[in-house]
């Protein structure tokens, strides 16, 4: 979930003058805007200590206008709180519509630390979870804009932020012993944090997960996702349309000035090393040690039970036809089944789109592999406008849910997304052409879809940076080399098994 | 909350004679309808064993197309079943989009059944209701009309019913050990389905509760609810919106039918014995009698840091003011605090509806009053269309949910609905005419809101079943009588007072 916040992504200084200006304005007229609407802005931060909650916070009354803003903190509760229900004080200073609240350490501090510290257990994370998604719901009922962000940091990265902060006479104070021992808590710090977003990202009130390490990059991010959102929100509540739709012509230039800046951050993609490969020898040896192994894996999970899903995603052209035959080339026939998946068929359309998937579960001990999957709906079905934007944006959790169902259920989940360069695929489609046999391969949409590959980049990033769990993480797989990628993913696959075998028989 | 399901409604063989033959070639005309539609209708049936669960079902069959019906009842899980998630047996029996789903012994069975036997302690209930949810909502999500019937006795009349079934050997088999072991639980059975009712009655998929001693009414109410439903939601999604009118047009007599004879039903305040009183000795004897106790208790209470809150609702003229004076009479001023609730204030009206009960929650061992409260909603608010329809059908779970917190963090809840007959009312508003120190009581509003007598008294019976709660029920007060309102809800008050300080002690 957070692989895509932890890519280095940064802004120069240059870059920054020159947005800043036309951000500020936009962000000014916006407030002004919002000061007439009939709903208030509620924006809570949360994150790794050190990722700069404090200093966006700060920023944002810096650059806004802070007579309109009311900032909350919160600490151990007082007299007065603790006797009244939890959610008393955040009730209080909820802002007023026209309003923006600006929440740090508020509701979702104490079940994440609790959680941290062990005082939780999972199934009580979850009860605690409860009422805050009732609490969200019914703002956002009422018409609140309510904005969630997630500031991130790695592990290494943080304490580089910390050690940072300590050595400045100015900063020193800000880190506290309670830093330090998160710190040291950092995996179960994540493993909690990752529950939590996974359970409360709702349409209605999402989070969005911001990479923590550079001051500018971040301090964009936030003021252009709060700029785009009360934008929207504005519009949608049919206030001052008019004025934003004027405001949106006026600030276009600006605009461009930040989405010119930020998509050139790298992605998740562009993170991956492309030069992986493997010569031919090590290639033979390779596969044949990972067939065997796969095919022992295998004889042990059937007589255990042990189900298992595969799922491949990939570019077109990306080699996943070859990757899987290599793969259950180690297998029994009868064992497993490979689902290729294309348009529904007239009966799976008359159905839910997860349906067509679910039928496909097979018994206990086999393998199902997905050759193209429910990912399509956040993939191809988003790019190319197949679903509504409202669809697409609520699969990332009914898919976290499908695959929750699975994972809780013993079964064993790879995910694997095929990777090759824009280059490659473009000597794979040309090879095709000219081989004979091959040529069927090859379709006016393939080209169609090679054009929007930046769209498609995207939609990759986002599927990995909202659906990769620890439960069912993302395999990014290099495969410019073809050996290389196959070896991988048998692997993966092989570890995978060979865990949760060994876990089973504990 | 089953309170309004427990009023003996029934319709006679005559009327259910006249209406039926309508109804059915509506539901006939409708179903012909579905089968062009771009979504599939989901009906679930749960209840108390008896209630008529089976024999609804049998009759949807009967009366409707069952080509384009789809019936399933859930037993043990088969070995296929075993093997794979939880709800892939469910998913895997979804009826298609134009088809109806008849559900049995479904997805709240184990819940249930297994809060009853304590299998699942409350929080784990809670666990085991978040995959339904979400499950429930996906559906709803993706188009589906998701309908769900909570069918009830009262286990005076469930005895009667499972003996009269064993009695006819044509039936004699229906009556299983399970269900005489259900009748045995049924205090635990019933507060496991109100906490499920309450949790899982959402906008997209809401319980319907149906009284289901009388075979005719129950078939009434559902077969109605079907059609109603069905044609609405064949509308809002743009379906046949013609065809559905025309439909709507030619059956307007036959609706007429099944609507007159459904309102005619008692609801729950037509239960209540309003010839109640208390002579002039009794009430000041009891007076005195209360308020001693009261004053006693309340010393108790402010040393244990016992919060109360108490809220008054009833009929203009059922005489909120006096019994709130005589209540407070006992206590000592710095205590507590009366909350007039009239239209919002300016600051009020910038927030959500709730923030300004909210606010007036008052500190440990207080004791506030409420004279008309959040009920506003539900009861002047939906008659006089003040907010949108959407909104006063959330407000039931944002209710439910607020008092929670209430009760969850200790303090003690007493509701009151004072009640008087529309005769009595008027007596009262004729009264206050000719005394001159009370004419200013008197308004035109007064008159206006007493021709939709009818309107009120059912959004007052939808309030008590959908918030009428274990942890915080509805107390309805027959006030014909001043005197004996009064002491009633004193005692109650102190009722409710003495055992939440026993239960501290303990």
């Amino acid at each position: 979930m957070f692989e895509a916040a932890e890519l280095g992504r940064k802004i120069s200084r240059e870059d920054f003058d020159a947005l800043a200006p036309g951000l500020r304005t936009d962000l000014l007229a916006l407030q002004q805007q919002l000061r007439q609407a009939d709903f208030p802005v509620i924006i809570l931060f949360a994150g790794v200590d050190g990722a700069g909650k404090n200093e966006t916070v700060n920023l944002i009354n810096e650059w806004m206008d802070p007579r309109w803003i009311e900032t909350r903190a919160y600490g151990q509760p007082s007299d007065e709180e603790r006797e009244r229900p939890l959610f008393w004080r955040f009730w209080r200073d909820l802002p007023p519509k026209g309003k923006i609240g600006l929440f740090l350490s508020s509701w979702y501090h104490d079940p994440l630390i609790e959680r941290v510290e062990g005082r939780l257990s999972v199934a009580e994370l979850d009860e605690a979870l409860t009422p805050i998604l009732r609490f969200e719901k019914t703002l956002a009922d009422e018409g609140a804009l309510v904005l969630k962000f997630w500031m991130h940091l790695s592990q290494p990265a943080q304490k580089k932020r910390l050690k940072s902060l300590e050595k400045d006479p100015l900063t020193a104070w800000q880190v506290t012993e309670d830093d330090w021992k998160h710190y040291e808590q950092y995996d179960k710090f994540i493993a909690a944090a990752e529950r939590i977003i996974m359970r409360t990202s709702k349409g209605h009130a999402q989070w969005r997960i911001v990479e923590g390490v550079d001051g500018r990059y971040r301090s964009a991010v936030v003021l252009q996702t709060l700029k785009e959102a009360i934008g929207a929100h504005l519009a949608a509540r049919g206030v001052a349309r008019k004025v934003v739709a004027e405001l949106r012509e006026e600030t276009r230039d600006n605009g461009a000035a930040v989405t010119a800046v930020l998509p050139q951050q790298p992605s998740i993609l562009s993170s991956l090393d492309m030069n992986r490969t493997l010569d031919p020898d090590t290639y033979a040896q390779a596969l044949q040690e990972q067939r065997a192994r796969l095919a022992r894996l295998y004889r042990a999970a059937i007589e255990a039970r042990l189900s298992t899903v595969l799922v491949f995603e990939g570019w077109d052209a990306a080699g996943k036809g070859g990757t899987i035959r290599r793969l259950t080339n180690a297998l029994n026939a009868r064992d497993y089944q490979v689902i290729p998946i294309a348009a529904p068929t007239e009966e799976e359309r008359a159905q839910h789109y997860l349906w067509r998937f679910w039928r496909h579960l097979a018994r206990a001990g086999r393998v199902t592999v997905f050759d193209r999957s429910w990912y399509g709906r956040v993939l191809v079905e988003r790019v190319e406008g197949f679903c509504s934007a409202e669809a697409w944006q609520r699969a990332y959790a009914e898919i976290n849910d499908f695959e929750q169902q699975l994972t809780g259920h013993g079964i064993v989940l790879c995910k694997f997304w095929l990777h090759i360069t824009a280059q490659e695929q473009l000597t794979r489609f040309t090879a095709r052409g000219e081989i004979d046999y091959k040529k069927w391969k090859l379709t006016e949409e393939d080209w169609r879809n090679r054009e929007k590959w930046p769209l498609y980049e995207q939609a990759v990033n986002d599927m990995v940076e909202r659906t990769s769990t620890r439960g069912a993480p993302w395999t990014l797989v290099e495969a410019n080399s073809k050996p290389y990628a196959r070896v991988k993913v048998m692997q993966t696959v092989a570890d995978a098994l060979e865990s949760a075998l060994f876990k089973r028989k504990k």
